[in-house]
């Protein structure tokens, strides 16, 4: 099995890693990287792609796989000016973290044949750091690929290019989910986007009470950091997503600060604990 | 240096880890350990305790340093029922999690000379777990232990025994920091308490909008996991921490829910970018 050539466009974090797990496994006759020119030139120094090219049309011309590994709404951009220069059989994934613009955008491009040329993607990998220097060949080893298929029906979409792919990300260790783009987007928003953007707003709203460099920061313990890790990410990546899923995003966040408020309310109350309690068992339910 | 005879009031994780480090470290002749029939025995079996008493008082009629090893509440309770036991040169500390409900008590108790005979202290060492079944030697290497001296200025209160029992919790790998009462409160409630209940926020908005055991909620990434361990903590210390701590904890919660509302209203616009790299340069900054 092999997904013989193929073209990753986006040589980050994730395109730079799945180039190496490709290569690692041995999925892939020939690995062209898409890129700016400084990129390319360290892509191939590690080893990650066999050839560069900097125009994303004349990428993948003559590959059987094209994996978008940009930003959402770059990503989208990306489909209408390869689609032009696909082969007939290729397939197209991407790795955005953000489904139903995406697909949306793809039955647009391709009208009824999206379901059979394009199959979009989500691995759930780590993502604080972001960056080829960064990029790792065991990246996606363990960590759930989501795939939401275009078709209202799975059947009317599964070709055998679908199955290549997902023998390919099962074998460089992802566990393959599948979803559609819109319950995807919903359920993101509450279990990625939503966290987020509370580690985003607790970096904000300690920094309005103390200010920056002040010495009482010093004394915290190991809660704070682990709920501040996520405020580090990647600006671009999350402004994309946050427009691309802005509707859900925003029910997920005032449901959230329904929940805060609910909470300050119940401070010195019984309702306090009955609804700590509540949450440390829902939290428990999800770890078994 | 010795702390001689100790006593230690409640031996959960907290309790149970101090004795246990006291005794590895050789710092105590004899510890006399606090708490229900039970929880003494399991004590005893283990080694953390020489001898166990199930009436605080008498636990600490003979020994020259005592620390409260309870929920916050609890602890000021007790140490208005010690206090006529107490030997007249004794040492009483605690490791609650908020302060300034304590000294005050402490004040009310022991009137000038307070700070003579209390210091009350907080060590920030992992939560998640509870009971003396985690307790361990090691639970205190290397975490910051916050003393908050009752009196005004350092020198009114500095006596012996306080800097005794400095070098003994730096002798069990304790990283002392001193601040004040109402200081350390007030921090607090931003870097502890607060990420706390967005954890248990987070649970709780989870579960309104996907209820338990929804299939979606298995696919999650590492960020969710992280922002959610804390949710799992221990009831009745949060309990009253919520309650000694209540008008700073609602006022971080009043300005969490306001950055909130400020993410969810910049969706989309260049605002969210900005507010986003600001909290990533404040939590970068955080870490170095």
């Amino acid at each position: 099995m092999s997904l013989n050539r193929v073209t990753i466009i986006g040589l980050g974090l994730m395109g730079g890693s799945l180039a190496l797990a490709l290569r690692r496994a041995g999925l892939a006759t020939h690995i062209v990287g898409c890129g700016r020119a400084e990129r390319l030139r360290q892509a191939l120094e590690l080893g990650a792609i066999d050839s560069g090219c900097e125009n994303a049309g004349e990428s993948v011309a003559e590959s059987d796989y094209v994996f978008l590994c940009t930003p959402v709404e770059t990503s989208i951009k990306l489909l209408a000016q390869i689609a032009p220069r696909l082969r007939p059989g290729a397939l197209v994934s991407d790795v955005g973290s953000t489904k139903n613009a995406f697909a949306t955008a793809a039955r647009e491009i391709f009208g009824e044949s999206a379901g059979k040329r394009v199959m979009p993607g989500h691995p759930l990998a780590g993502r604080e750091v972001s960056g080829l220097a960064h990029a790792t060949a065991d990246l996606y080893a363990g960590c759930l690929w989501i795939l939401t298929p275009i078709a209202a029906r799975l059947q009317d979409c599964l070709v055998p290019s679908h199955y290549t792919l997902l023998s390919a990300l099962q074998a460089i260790g992802a566990r393959v989910v599948f979803s559609t783009p819109v319950e995807h987007d919903r359920t993101l928003a509450y279990t990625s986007h939503l966290p987020q953007l509370l580690s985003t707003a607790l970096a904000l709203t300690l920094e309005s009470a103390f200010g920056e460099g002040n010495p009482a920061l010093r004394v915290h313990a190991g809660g704070l950091q682990s709920m501040l890790r996520l405020a580090g990410s990647e600006p671009t990546m999350w402004e994309q997503i946050a427009t691309s899923n802005q509707q859900n995003l925003a029910a997920a966040l005032e449901s959230m600060e329904t929940q805060l408020r609910t909470l300050r309310q119940s401070l010195g109350s019984p309702e306090f604990r009955s609804k700590f309690e509540q949450a440390r068992e829902f939290s428990k339910s999800l770890k078994s």
